[in-house]
């Protein structure tokens, strides 16, 4: 059989090997880029569900508008208000089914073989692979512990001349890194002097532990005349209520979003009403705040957890920015006093000591740190990350 | 901004700006391509949505593989063996997100730009967009009332050498018409033949309203050796339980799995597991059977009213094969006495006299018939469909 010649740009990626091996007894993953099922609400979805059924089972059940459900258009609308995107109408946004779809809709509509894509060094690996399906040539933007820096930004985009750009501005995965608000300011600035799409990804921006984090791309837009017309923002229930229901959303231009929806209509038609309406009742009930509020107090105490055993056990083996929010700690291994220096070889010395985490490289679209790694402090308890930490640090010796 | 070429191969739909005056009041309408709302197990549904968040809330609610929801998978290969075809293992197949996106990953993992793509003329008007959109140059097959003409299909095979070839075996859309089991053999015979793989698609293939129709392409293939090898399946939950769990499957040769499995990851990662494992409580629950006989009783009753109220009121200014399963009637205006010959004209005229349908031409990829017309009976109730048609009378007098 003949495939596409698309899939020759895309491989299977090497962290999926790596998950094969957590079935292994007994190991403490760090693994993960997800939640922890633990702390969903699952009384709340319940009911959210079972009004949905009740109130509006045609709704609920019936194909709906590949736009989405407008009563989840609405909540969504007054979700991102709260959050200081205040001006964002439901008829702004669209659902996506999880922002993994939010952004192929943005690779279907904008990205064809050999158009530039300027992306952060490190990235979201999902994107990597998604925007290289549509034959994007992606070009690795560098970062630090601000976020992306916008110098080389700058040089990146007069040199390239992108169709995008793509961020992960509020606790980057893997990178945990938070874009200074000048920073933020900039970007918006290069977007309007280049005329070039920024893509905005916030999956995480709620998953805060102290201090909220600066505005998103999307709150600070009207601060910079035109860069709205040039600002696509992809927001996701995933990581602060449920994966399992894939909803996501897409803000952008007009003319953007109604290609979007047209791409969507024969991508899924859209996306489960029984999700959105479950999403819209649950939004609607009032308890968001109260669950974010859970869920940032046990995440900041892992975070913290794990901060404190990385530095208690691995020492001066591994450098990494204390995170101020999100699921990952990003570390970079030193190779101090003869230690493990590359994140492939301590990711397979520590499985075998019953640990198991990201190695860095494959975020990187090119010239990876292969000294980097990923660490989730999302699904183990303090208890288990100390004792994960700990293995780890008999690893890297 | 600037687009992916990829968008000019498409076009808005006719039939949208057609919807958009559904909205008139009084309309009666056979316009929509859906079931009835009116017939979902709401309470079946219910119960099996708690079971599923009583059961197995992580599962529900959590990040799930990109191949489906096991429990699923399971209920999915029961119920495909119930119909026929009884070896398609859990494992052979994946879930989607709906069958739309089941025909968005053959087209991502199949097409290319320029590459030959045969369909029936007339087809589903979201698979040609959809297969357009990555680059297929569309061939149309013609059929008669028993569906592809497998005489003309061999030569089109033979002169263009496709990169597939799309059917709706039974009750096709918008056709109606039923593949017959000595066609069924012979496209089978024509994929080994000429080593090209056939699509089937199968939303409808449950909805017969007398005997059961023959076998799927599926349940037939292991008559046909190496057919097998050559065939795609594509399931859905839609037309018989809800349209709005978008609940899909495909079927595929294990390489073609693998490869849309790996493009599904990018496209949305994974059907909602919310969604999935409420489909699986269903089909566990066993009340799919009494479902699909309620169903089939309430459409065939329908079905029958608006074939004699066509026949009755419009006399020989329509032709048409009364339907055995599905939702539509497809019939073809033959002008006589002077009468209404082209389909839009007469659907202006009718949304006048406050009826509503599809006319046929958007749904050939090349030489459209523009004298005929596609008629849902699925969500207008007997009255309905004898009032509606009675107005269309008037209409095409």
């Amino acid at each position: 059989m003949q495939f596409a010649d698309r899939l020759n740009n895309v491989e299977t990626s090497a962290i999926r090997e790596l998950f094969k091996l957590l079935g292994k007894p007994g190991i403490i993953s760090f693994a993960g880029g997800f939640p922890d099922s633990a702390m969903f609400d699952v009384d709340g979805i319940r009911e959210a569900s079972q009004r949905a059924l009740a109130e509006e089972p045609g709704g609920a059940l019936q194909y709906g508008a590949t736009e989405g459900y407008e009563p989840l258009r609405e909540q969504l609308s007054a979700f991102m208000a709260a959050k200081g995107a205040k001006d964002v109408a439901p008829g702004q946004l669209i659902v996506t089914t999880g922002s993994q779809q939010a952004l192929d809709l943005l690779g279907k509509t904008m990205i064809g073989p050999g158009d530039k894509v300027i992306v952060e060094g490190p990235t979201f690996l999902a994107t990597i692979q998604c925007f290289r399906l549509y034959g994007a040539d992606l070009v690795s933007a560098p970062i630090d512990g601000q976020g992306v820096k916008t110098d080389e930004l700058e040089r990146l985009i007069a040199e390239h001349r992108p169709k995008l750009v793509y961020l992960i501005p509020t606790f980057g995965n893997p990178s945990g890194a938070m874009l200074s608000l000048e920073r933020r300011r900039k970007v918006l600035e290069l977007a309007v002097k280049y005329q070039t799409l920024i893509v905005e990804d916030d999956p995480y921006g709620d998953l805060y532990f102290g201090e909220a984090p600066p505005p998103s791309l999307l709150a600070l837009s009207p601060q910079v005349p035109g860069s709205r017309e040039l600002l696509a923002h992809c927001g996701s229930l995933s990581k602060v209520l449920s994966p399992g229901l894939r909803v996501g959303w897409l803000v952008a231009p007009p003319e953007l979003l109604a290609k979007a929806t047209m791409c969507k209509q024969f991508s899924d038609a859209h996306t489960s009403t029984f999700a959105q309406a479950t999403a819209a009742q649950y939004l609607k009930a009032g308890r968001m705040p109260g669950t974010l509020a859970h869920v940032r107090a046990v995440y900041a105490e892992r975070a913290q957890a794990m901060g404190d055993a990385l530095r208690r056990e691995l020492g001066a083996a591994v450098e990494f920015v204390q995170p101020q929010g999100g699921l990952f700690v990003w570390a970079r291994l030193t190779g101090a006093n003869g230690a493990v220096a590359d994140g492939d070889v301590l990711a397979k010395r520590a499985i075998d000591k019953g640990v198991a985490f990201v190695p860095g490289a494959p975020f990187f679209c090119a010239n990876p740190d292969r000294a980097t790694l990923r660490l989730s402090f999302a699904t183990a308890g303090v208890d288990k990350i100390r004792e994960g930490v700990a293995r780890l640090g008999q690893a890297v010796a």
